[in-house]
Formats: structure tokens, C-alpha cells, sequence
């Protein structure tokens, strides 16, 4: 199954590609610098932080080769143009991140692809490349993930537009302030036609890939993921007088509905369940809480299974509303399938890391990614890199120069795959 | 023992006080439109909401006849003088408020207070009377309550003036934005000596009176009260990756703790025991708390009952958080013990509401109100009026204009009865 892979040299590939990983590695370090808490990487949608990070990304892409732009929804693209009939194939991750976040989630996907773009000769390929870092996956601003691929893959709504972060500030006037024209996002859009297929690198945030000490893993499928809001309605009260038994307290509710998440989470295989998100208000120390907003995230790698979970998670915030005298209400639901990876590229790339003497074996992802939104536009396919002791969307987030190195060794030789077959198939078109 | 108690015309005086209620009535509305969030009454210290509220009273102090300057803890202060050697009759009560708070807790006082002088002739008296509108009761800006009151009874220490809000200003900062100076506050103090006593009329805030029927109650103590400011630090992570078994979730932890504090404070007799105020960190729906802050109200009128509870419920956090592996720390912890009343003052305030005719039962009082404060400066008392369903600390708090009369009418006698009182002492004196 691997003789159609071609090999280079191992030994000046080990020289090229160490030096290739230290320069992402010092650049994961660069971007990381560009956040808005002092301290801390905080790198929030549409933020003065965001656009410092997109200017060093663009001058990377820039010396790499490629013209720049930025679309409708701030996203940052470089191309490295072939010809113009030419296919493209998409290539990136997201520039933003979680409050206190680590430096390389999301950003080593978009470094990883722009050093595997300077560090070859991508003239010959018969496709055009463009990288793009996505402008908001994370969905912490306007608490609605992938704003920026979907932009992307054409599956943007107007009404989006309206999202309001917590400031009040409008998604659209969010966008003004970026410096875009929220209104062209149709403009983002690809054509599918043109799009041969997508490719993103991602540190795994998970311990799967160091428990089995590979150091990279072809993503199988992405588990499904459902988002919820939901708020619990008491009666705001004095702390001082208002005896405990006639109480609505919205807090108290709220808590027991969190442990019931947690033990929903540590009984049921494979699920995971997880509230990141707590509002109460009035939130004064002397008040008694009159009504708590939290969130759930919820996901699994069976798409039944996570709605069972959530049906029963709903169904336990409502008991605990009515036994409680305290209303319960859902205000949102996001609800996103499990997404299984292209088969072929998934071939292609087990193909590759085995012809290089690569482990990475095949994982099922627990992190949504901007894969999940851009498997609607084209064939997509994603790299994990190993995440030393899973920690992720936390300052300790680290990746291991040597796996980047084995990345971008896998990356170059999937360049090489995708244009063999490309050729082959036109070859086999024009015969 | 009624006897040395005269009282006014029951139909003179019926007219004059259902006018004079009406007019606290409405400038309580009035106040409420001092506020820092449209549709709702936030008015916190040292903010342009309460100058705006200030603005206010001091026109109806000086319209009552008194002189009015603020102080370097911004507490608004009306005199209606005596004769320079008299001693000074001080009422009072807070302008600040909780968010989301009703029209009446603290306001009401400070408005019966400038009606009971403007209402009658009170230039006859032989002492002084000085009405303060504090500026910091609720302690919701800083964390930390009653800094008016410190700062007129001489409790107030420098290095409260390093305090900061949520925004990182401190209190000496934004005592300075609030025009005063900050260093200056001893100058705030009353002596002792020349405080012949302090007064504060104010809504009951709980439903204690209105379910035995009485209009006023005469407080025999103001319940002790500790409050705590906890965290409980675990570790964040990706909600996605991170295995629910490998999990330190900090929210997890607080949500065991707030549902044994509300149990602690169900079965303990007397005991309110509130966990009013959350702060999760990062706080992302996708991320797993890493940290979370809380804190904890608990009041009885029993103090050595109080110190046990709290002490169980240290001990409770302290094993959630060792099972959990889960950090537990107490950040700060304020102790108020309970505080009796002046008997003396307790004792007219009786006698006159029944010479009256008014029902005005012994009460405790679950919150704490400046007279905390102020009882260490002088005899202290308070009057509570009824408050509709015991709702207090939300928009219902509500008050009737009948009892808003009622307590015009025991203040009235009260003035009359202290001068009486003070008399006799004098012609003691020089006799």
C-alpha cells in the first residue's frame, strides 16, 4: 500500500524539517503575545488582539509566497496561486481563542500549513493552495461557534448578523470595527467546483495519542456536539430575611442541575458533559439569587447517544425546576451531527505516515473544529498532533517539536499524493 | 407608662401625616430614577447614579430648613442646628443600593428622616439633629459594607481606601472621582460625646411583621453576620477532550458546596445562609472551570449558633475539594457579631407607638443596616416598618403609605420624648 508514497531522504529532511518545526514553534510563541489580557492569551473575535496576530500571520504568508486578502468575516487567506482553472485545495485552522487559553490551539494548524507551504517547492502542484486562519471558531464572543468557516464553506446566515456579544456589541457592528463589510459575507463563500478537498493540523487537546504514544493521529470523525442555554428563574431576595423555606433560589437549582450534568457525564461511555458557563443574577453577595444563565456542552462520537443525554439532562432541569417552585426555561440549542472525515484523504494520509515510518493512528476527535463546518464545502480531511497530558484551553497547552516536524513531514507528502492523483486523473480524463 | 407620652390631635394630625407619607412616597419614586441601568434601580456607591440621588436629598434637606455638606466617605449630611454646645441627635440610613434593587431599603429612612423634621417645629429642641445619607451600606461595589457609616462612627481604617471593584478602581479612586478626599476621612467621625444617639427607620425586609399584623416594629437586636469570599481552584480544560474521570472542574465543586450551605442554613433554626455571588473562570461554554469564586452570607441572632455553622460549612468546602482534588481557599472573611439595641431608646420608641395606639412589636433583625456601624459610636435604635410579602432586594420591595404615616408619627414623639428626657436631665443637672 505504499509504494506509490515517495520517501525523501531522511537525513536532510531531519535537518530542514527540525529547523521548519522550531520556526512554528517560535511563531505559535509570537502569536501568543498577541492577546488582550496582559499575562494571559485571550484572543477573542474581531479584537484588536485578533487583528495584531492576523498581521504577523499575514507577513508569514506574505514570505512564504503568497498573496494576502481578508474576506467578509475577517477571515485571513494566502494563496499561493497555480493556475487559474486550477482546483484549490483549503488549508487552515482558527486564529482565536478561549480566555486563558494556551498558544497553540487552532494557531499551529494555520503556522503548520504556511511552513509547509515555504518549506517546498509548491510551483509544480497542479492546485492552487490557500491557507486561511478562520477569524472566530471558538464561538466564546458571540457564544455561536465556527462564524468564520462557515462564512467559508457557504453556510453563513444573514441573521448572524444580530448575534450581540455581552457588551451589546452587534456581530455586524463587531465586523465594521474589524475593518470588513459584514454584508459582502456571501462573498466569502467558496464554489465548491473549485475546491479539491480541505486539511487542517490540530493538536489533539485530548490524552488519547500520549496514552497510546503515537505521535500523530489521522481524525476518523468528529463527535457530535450539542450547545445549550438555559436559565433558571427564582425570586431575587434579601440574604438576611427571607427565610430559608420560602426561598426561590435560582443558584441552588442551578447547582444541583450541574452535579446532575457531571454524574450524566462520569456514568454514560464516551459522553462528555460540561457546563463553562455560569451568569447569576444579581450576583451580589447579599441577595439571594433570582435567576442563574448556564450553559451546556455535550458530546459524543454516536449521535444518538448525545441526544438521549441531553433529552434526559432537559428533562432533569425541568424536575428540579418544579420541585424547586423555579422555572426553567431553554433559550438556545445548537445542534451539530457527528462529521465523518473524507475516506480517501483519510487513506491518503494513513498512506503517508506509514511510508514514513509515522504512527498515527486513526481517532475519533472530542473537539469540534473548522473541519466540521468546511466537510459541508469539500472533501475534508484532519492531522491531530499529540497534546502532552491532553491539556487543552489552558495555559499549559504544549505540542513536541519533533511531532510538529513529523506533521509537517506527513503534510508535504500529502502535497505530493493529492498532485500524483490529481495527475492521474486527468491524464485518465484527456486519454 | 404611657403617662409623660402627649399626643397631637389623632385628627389634625391624620391629614398633615397621610400628606407628609405621600410626600416620602413620591420622592422614593423620585430617587429610584437615580440609576446607573435603565428600567431597573442600581445605584451603587460612588457612582453618578448616587451623586444624582444625592443631588436630590440635599435639596429636600435644605428645603426642610438644614444645612447640607458631604463628607470625605461621601455620606450627605443636612443639619438642622441647635445651639452650638448642644448635642446632636443623628438620623440616618443608606442611599446605595444592590442591583436590581426595589425603591425603599435605606432611601426610606433618609426620606422619613428629612420628613419628620420638615414636618414639625424643631428649632425648639435642645439638641441638634443631623440626618446622614450614607454612601456605602450594601458593600456590593467593594465587596465589603458599610464604609459610609465606618467613617461617621470613627470605625473606618486607611487601608480600606486600597479596596478595588471589579473594574480594578480603588475606593480611594473612586472616592476622588466622586469629588471628595479620600485622606481626609477621619475628619468624617463624630465624637462620642456630643452624639446624644442614633436612629434609623427602615423597611423590615423580611415577612416577620406582616404575618403578626403589625405596621411597625421596634428592633431589639440586628442579627451577627459573617461573610466569606471563597475560591475553589481544580484545573480548566477543553470541554470536548478532556475525560470526565480526569477532570478537576471547579464549578462541580462550588455546586456541592452551595446545595450544603442552603441544606445548613433549611435545618438549622435561625440560621440564613446564602451563596449570593459567582464568578466562574475562564467561564466559556467549551472550557472546563478551572476556578471559581463564591461567597457566603450567614447571619443569625445567635452568635455563637452563627460561628458553628460557618464552621461546618468550612469544613464541608474543605472536603468537597479534598475528594474532588480540588484546591479550597478562604480569601477574606468579615465577622459581625450580633447587636442589641439601646434599651433605653428601645423603650421609648415602645411607649410612645403605644400611647399612639400603633402596634409596634420587638423584632431581631436578620439584615444588618448602618446601625450596626453606628452602635459603637452611641445608643442606637431602629424602627421597622412592615414590608408587603417580606420581599426586599428586588423590584417588588414595597412599602404602605399608612405605615410611612404611622412611623412619622412615632418619630415625632420620639424627638418630643428625647427632649423631654434631656430637659429633665439638665434641670437634674442644674438643680
Amino acid at each position: 500500500m505504499t509504494t506509490d508514497v515517495t520517501s525523501p531522504s531522511p537525513l536532510t529532511m531531519d535537518h530542514d524539517l527540525r529547523a521548519s518545526a522550531a520556526r512554528v514553534l517560535s511563531r505559535c510563541d509570537a502569536v501568543a503575545l498577541c492577546t488582550s489580557e496582559e499575562g494571559e492569551v485571550t484572543r477573542l473575535s474581531f479584537t484588536p488582539a485578533l487583528n495584531q496576530a492576523q498581521e504577523l500571520v499575514a507577513d508569514w504568508m506574505r514570505a512564504a509566497g503568497m498573496t494576502t486578502r481578508i474576506d467578509a468575516l475577517g477571515n485571513i487567506i494566502g494563496r499561493f496561486a497555480g493556475r487559474e482553472a486550477d482546483p484549490v485545495l483549503l488549508l487552515g485552522s482558527h486564529l482565536d481563542s478561549v480566555p486563558g487559553a494556551g498558544k497553540y490551539d487552532g494557531v499551529l494548524g494555520v503556522l503548520l500549513a504556511i511552513e509547509a507551504v515555504a518549506s517546498r517547492d509548491c510551483a509544480g502542484l497542479p492546485y492552487a493552495i490557500e491557507i486561511i486562519g478562520f477569524s472566530d471558531e471558538e464561538g466564546v464572543r458571540f457564544h455561536t461557534p465556527y462564524l468564520g468557516s462557515r462564512a467559508a464553506a457557504g453556510s453563513f446566515e444573514a441573521s448572524l448578523l444580530k448575534l450581540r456579544d455581552e457588551d451589546g456589541v452587534s456581530l455586524r457592528h463587531a465586523l465594521r470595527e474589524f475593518g470588513q463589510d459584514p454584508d459582502s459575507w456571501p462573498l466569502a463563500a467558496y464554489s465548491a467546483q473549485r475546491v479539491l478537498g480541505y486539511f487542517e493540523a490540530h493538536i489533539e487537546q485530548g490524552p488519547v495519542l500520549e496514552s497510546i504514544g503515537a505521535p500523530l493521529g489521522v481524525v476518523m470523525a468528529i463527535a457530535g456536539q450539542t450547545r445549550l442555554q438555559v436559565r433558571f428563574s427564582g425570586h431575587s431576595g434579601h440574604a438576611g430575611t427571607l427565610p430559608m423555606p420560602l426561598r426561590r433560589d435560582a443558584l441552588a437549582a442551578a447547582s444541583e442541575w450541574i452535579l446532575v450534568v457531571e454524574s450524566e457525564g462520569a456514568k454514560t461511555p464516551g459522553l462528555m458533559a460540561t457546563v463553562g458557563y455560569v451568569q447569576v443574577e444579581p450576583n451580589a453577595p447579599n441577595v439571594v439569587p433570582g435567576s442563574v444563565t448556564c450553559t451546556l456542552d455535550a458530546r459524543h462520537a454516536d449521535d444518538e447517544a448525545r441526544r438521549l443525554a441531553v433529552e434526559h439532562l432537559l428533562a432533569a432541569a425541568e424536575g428540579i425546576g418544579e420541585r424547586r417552585n423555579i422555572s426553567f426555561e431553554l433559550l438556545t440549542k445548537a445542534e451539530q451531527p457527528a462529521t465523518t472525515m473524507d475516506a480517501e484523504l483519510r487513506d491518503v494520509l494513513a498512506q503517508i505516515a506509514a511510508a514514513q515510518g509515522i504512527e498515527a493512528p486513526s481517532i475519533v476527535s472530542g473537539a469540534g473544529h473548522d473541519a466540521v463546518v468546511m466537510a459541508g464545502l469539500a472533501p475534508t480531511s484532519m492531522l491531530f498532533l499529540r497534546t502532552p497530558g491532553g491539556l487543552s484551553h489552558c495555559p499549559e497547552e504544549a505540542v513536541d517539536g519533533l511531532d510538529i516536524a513529523k506533521a509537517l513531514e506527513v503534510m508535504r507528502g500529502f502535497f505530493d499524493e493529492l498532485a500524483r492523483r490529481r495527475s492521474a486523473v486527468s491524464e485518465g480524463i484527456s486519454a
